[in-house]
């Protein structure tokens, strides 16, 4: 079979499985995290990745249909400027459209945030009808426009656009649910609940960010895959971004990087409104926001008038085209809650039902006769375009797709791995392999020997440090740095940027289900992108969070360098994977879940230390999360279980021996991830924690809290309840009592 | 006793405790948290509170010697400009012996890093030799000038600079001792181990927004203080900066919101070298700065040549302080590692000792004769000037403010409580009270009352809100807002600034014992701030987070909105208290503690829902951390303990309730504060959880994780393990299982 074939069926196959999922809404959220088959890869391993593979490769193409669409893509690309769009009658009850279905939207949950797609609603309008290329029935082709909401909070704006455009995911009942229990139309938009949006925002200024992912991948894929007579990779990247989003330093930091590499397709509008919750924006914000941008190497415009200037928006957008080499930010002036005769320009609009009376005056100032959630015919007639042609659009690609693996097989192969997240067969096969004899090293260098043999195999693996490759050893080998003008290298260099990183992260791994990127800065340094990480896993973004320096054990640098709390802290957060391997085999296990996790991101900590590798070790073993590395015991009854992770798994090792020595039967056990440990069966976790055994010793340098779980109420927890200390690491170690005499001093106690 | 004597003794006992403190460094980093007893208040309570108010009171006041010191103060502030401090010769040996000292103890610890102190040098000299009034022996002098190494990795600029300028806390052995166990020169510069030391940096961008808190806190309290006849309150605030603290968000957020209020005795140097860890900036960071920070509301000034252009330094400098609206950048180009000729301008002298090899090299070039850390008796002598003019100018301090007192004592009574830390008697007083039958009302707006009752007795109370106010209920009623032309308000208006908003806030908490700083934003948006966070916990500031929407209760904006994992985050964190109240007297409770924990900062969640006064809730309840609420058994041996905390307790009284109607017998455990209940005595616990009683059930909206350490193996854990959900509240708790029959269903399956 063609893989041209592959793709357009991975196409199809998608737009079978949204229609599907328009089903009733009565089921609970975790249910509906049941989404197209070939785009929620299990998080569970490579079994489950083979199968949507086959299943997309078992479907059948669409027929070609690749004449008449060349021509309806042109018309759609080329509307701006030219008015070819709607009338102004027809235009301006669109946007009047858009404004009303979110004030009926919001005064029917009595919750949510009116202000905003009242005053987008034109410029929302011009994006969707006018200019954006996608298609409404697959809102997973490849080559769509991306569109990031920032301003998250303004999410009735996106829903009422995707609604009017025909994506199946937004009908009118989904309209009528907003904010509702199992809806598909959510307080903030959620990729994950909702095909049409493309990442989760709302915490304000991930967006940006995220789009500045998105923007950066399409330049990268473009960059690798494109050739003189076939541009096969070739989109946009428009984002809504608020005043809140400016305030953000996540937002400056993301738009410094874009306007360093010259992220020239990437487009934003800044709602220039100046209007936030506490009020008008100049008790708190009177920075010049565009000379700012301009110092960040962005080209800039401003639209005076953004509630009526069609003409202006549209001017904007085909400037912003033209300027190739940078990024544009379109300041559009706008009334919040435009059209509302008493609460527009207000706070009181920003995040409020307008109130039945105020929405009557809005109905009456507006012309707007019509019930709640009514889309007038013209305007939806006006709007059924949108399908056909996004039809036609992809099919377009399919086809050039096709010619473009006729002539480029090998590069095809690898841009459908990335399109479609299929990982390639025996890959995990590339990962390093150690034996006890091999020498002892950190596992960041370890790391850094398996993510060079895994780049060799994935073509999607792209990442970077923020400002310390060279500490968290990240540098692929192999390739060049991600620059302005080598965009089609594979080492991304983030600056002193950690937020922006993480957020950008998760922009790469939702733009195509085979990009897998990963990041890097020192462990501790997670509290300055924790936001960013919370929506890599609410997300489903499989970010590797490669991070280097976990504990106590980098010494000198001292607290506020120190890891303490982060162990615990990412272990108790929803859908993420906390992994803390011990030495060569465990960091190539860790990698293994990594990587097969698509659907769930994972945080690797990582030693500056040099460590043994350990007998006992292993991949496998990485997979169950916990499991036996030593045990001179039958009958699973061990005296003694004596547990660690990372660092301190030799130092348990160590003291087994001693005790053995001593004639107790002792287990060791490694807890390398925990959210893996839980998801095992009750016998095999019976098999490695026996109930019976309560004689139980864990050490682990961080905080002791949560190890109640696993060495029960007889046992002891050996750990760091306190900040760390600028030191060399040994003297921290023995200091802080982390050695394997006290660990055999805890057990004797037992 | 004449008050103002009193601030006179305080600087005093500061003097001698800074003296004594200089004992052998074999003591533990714990031992030597026992810092000057009147700037280290206990986080226990008011009981040690009133002691070092005490022994200030008594100790007698130095001799006046105001006279002399005026000129002397005249020539120090003069200086820059004029040329009147080294002469060329011994400014250019006391550059290279900040350079040599820094070299040096890198060198001998082979660790840590050269480039930046070699390359600040001159502007280092400039700053502490010329332009900054100080005291070396009371380095907690209110009225000096506050420095703030941004890029706190240059630590050994500001140890040489302590060092030289005559501050106990660094001697030669401490020199020597630069990144050792038990040294008072860690690994980057932390407040809490070197007086002279004014905020804890090194996690990058952080102390550039302390600074900005450092200088709204000397604006604030002059606005407040100063008279026409007298300027009590004067002083600048320097920061150094380098490219790093640039790149981070934080940064411009702080300085957004400093150019916002004019912050005009903020003076910040960016030390412009070019290089940082991964290479030259070229690779990730083009931005025009200075033009940025000009957007931002900034004067910036250029300094070429920031090697050998000591005039430049100076003429910026005077420019500077000219301009009295605007904070200020100076931007000083330097040469990393300058002086050392293999190894300047490249990242290999960022961060590595340069080696002996380079070591010498350096010294030949820099025509340097002398043995590591030799001070040069020219040096020396040159320097020795700032101890009697340090004493003189604090002399001429304590006089002006006995003038100050007697013209205006009630002002001085305030601002001594500033200065001192002391609590005003019978503060806690002003706390409401609730009973059974006060009304049902959210602990967000029973916050509000708090803070507007405390507001009235605590003068040093100010605060705000990201951008949140009227939902964080965060608003002192009976003041304005800190505005540009209205800096003596007391609410403060952070704009959507997190992170900034921590740091800055740690600086206000830093620049006075009395100032009680507090901010606000949802709970969740904590993940956005945990770097300043963790840095309050680690620098000892008592600082008050006021967080609400502090769980699923917050509704329909859903999962991003929502926290999950954030209390156990916290409560694994060393040195913060995380409080969850779970009614109006509990509020009040949270509030004493956080008050009176000075040197531990405080995190409240609060609801936004509404919630019931409970019988049996109380402050005294909270200030243990843990107590019961109801109970029908005796003799401590209950059939059953529910826990809840915050909104949940309120569940577990009613489970009680029921269960008790079937003739169980039931406590109810309000677990507030885990980290004050594992303070208490082992009688007091098990008063508490009697280790006999095993059936026990926890209740609380957010991660079970750690819950085992109160519930035990064979109790049940009743939370959320998953990301939450976009609708209305009472939906939510209900889908989630977080309701009394469940309570009821866990207890009867024990």
């Amino acid at each position: 079979m063609a893989a041209s074939s592959s793709v357009a069926a991975a196409q199809a196959l998608v737009g079978r499985a949204v229609a599907a999922h328009g089903a009733p809404h009565g089921s609970t959220p975790s249910d509906r995290l049941a989404l197209p088959a070939a785009f929620r890869l299990s998080s569970l391993g490579g079994r489950a990745l083979t199968s949507p593979a086959r299943r997309l490769n078992a479907a059948s193409p669409p027929p070609p249909r690749p004449r008449r669409r060349v021509g309806v893509r042109a018309a759609a690309v080329e509307t701006v400027g030219q008015k070819v769009g709607a009338t102004e009658e027809v235009l301006e009850k669109s946007v009047n459209t858009i404004r009303f279905l979110a004030i009926d939207a919001v005064e029917k949950a009595n919750s949510g945030h009116p202000g905003l797609p009242m005053g987008c609603a034109p410029m929302g309008h011009i994006l969707y009808d006018e200019v954006m290329r996608y298609n409404p029935k697959n809102p997973y082709w490849f080559n769509r426009d991306r569109f990031v909401l920032s301003a998250g909070h303004g999410c009735m704006l996106q829903y009422a656009l995707l609604h009017l455009a025909g994506y199946d995911s937004i009908k009118d009942e989904d309209l009528r649910a907003f904010r509702q229990w199992g809806s598909r139309t959510p307080g903030h938009p959620e990729n994950f609940e909702t095909p049409g949006v493309e990442v989760t925002t709302g915490p304000l200024g991930q967006g940006i960010a995220n789009a500045v992912g998105l923007a950066l991948a399409e330049r990268h894929l473009a960059a690798r895959f494109n050739k003189p007579d076939n541009e096969i990779v070739d989109h946009y990247t428009y984002v809504i971004v608020g005043d809140g989003c400016q305030m953000e330093g996540i937002s400056n930091e993301a738009c410094s990087l874009a306007g360093h590499l010259g992220l020239g397709k990437l487009i934003a509008f800044y709602d220039d409104n100046h209007i936030s919750i506490d009020g008008d924006t100049e008790i708190a914000f009177t920075e010049d926001v565009s000379a700012r941008f301009e110092a960040l190497g962005w080209h800039t415009i401003w639209v005076k008038d953004g509630n009526t200037g069609y003409d202006d928006i549209r001017a904007a957008i085909k400037e912003a085209k033209a300027v190739k080499d940078k990024p544009t930010l379109i300041k559009v002036t706008t009334t919040i809650g435009y059209g509302s005769p008493n609460k527009a320009n207000t706070y009181s609009v920003h995040g409020s039902a307008l109130g039945a009376k105020e929405v009557d005056a809005t109905r009456k100032n507006l012309g707007w006769p019509y019930e709640p959630f009514h889309v007038p015919e013209d305007v939806k007639s006006h709007w059924s375009r949108h399908v056909p042609e996004g039809a036609a659009l992809e099919a377009e690609w399919n086809a050039k797709f096709g010619e473009y693996e006729k002539k480029y097989p090998e590069d095809a192969a690898d841009l459908k791995t990335i399109i479609s997240g299929e990982l390639p067969a025996g890959w995990a096969d590339a990962l390093p392999k150690y034996t006890p004899e091999s020498s002892a090293d950190a596992t960041r260098n370890l790391s850094q020997q398996c993510l060079n043999a895994l780049a060799k195999v994935l073509p999607g693996l792209i990442g970077g440090s923020a400002d310390l490759a060279s500490s968290n050893m990240t540098l692929l080998k192999m390739f060049g740095d991600f620059q302005k003008d080598t965009p089609e290298e594979r080492n991304l260099r983030f600056g002193v940027r950690e937020h922006g990183m993480g957020a950008i992260c998760n922009g790469i791994a939702l733009h195509s289900p085979g990009l897998i990127p990963y990041c890097a800065t020192f462990f501790v340094f997670t509290d300055y992108m924790r936001a960013a990480i919370r929506i890599s896993a609410l997300c489903e973004a499989g970010v590797i969070y490669v991070m280097t320096h976990d504990s106590i054990g980098l010494g000198e640098d001292g607290p506020t360098h120190q890891p303490i709390e982060h162990l615990i802290s990412f272990r108790a957060m929803p859908n993420i994977l906390m992994l803390r391997p011990a030495d060569g085999n465990e960091t190539a296990g860790a990698y293994k879940v990594a990587v097969l996790n698509r659907k769930r991101p994972s945080i690797l900590a990582l030693s500056r230390q040099k460590l043994p590798q350990l007998a006992g070790s292993s991949i496998e073993g990485v997979e169950k999360g916990g499991y036996i590395i030593s045990d001179n015991s039958t009958g699973n009854k061990p005296d003694l279980i004596l547990i660690g992770t990372g660092s301190e798994l030799e130092i348990a090792a160590k003291a087994a021996d001693e005790l053995r020595k001593e004639g107790k039967t002792v287990r060791v056990v490694s807890l390398v991830c925990w959210e893996l440990f839980n998801e095992q069966s009750e016998e095999y976790k019976e098999s490695v924690f026996p109930a019976a055994v309560t004689a139980r010793v864990s050490i682990e340098a961080g905080a002791t809290l949560g190890w109640e779980k696993f060495v029960g109420s007889k046992g002891k927890a050996i750990g760091i309840d306190r900040f760390g200390a600028s030191a060399p690491a040994g003297r921290i170690y023995k200091e802080f009592g982390l050695t394997a005499e006290k660990v055999i001093e805890a057990a004797k106690s037992l």
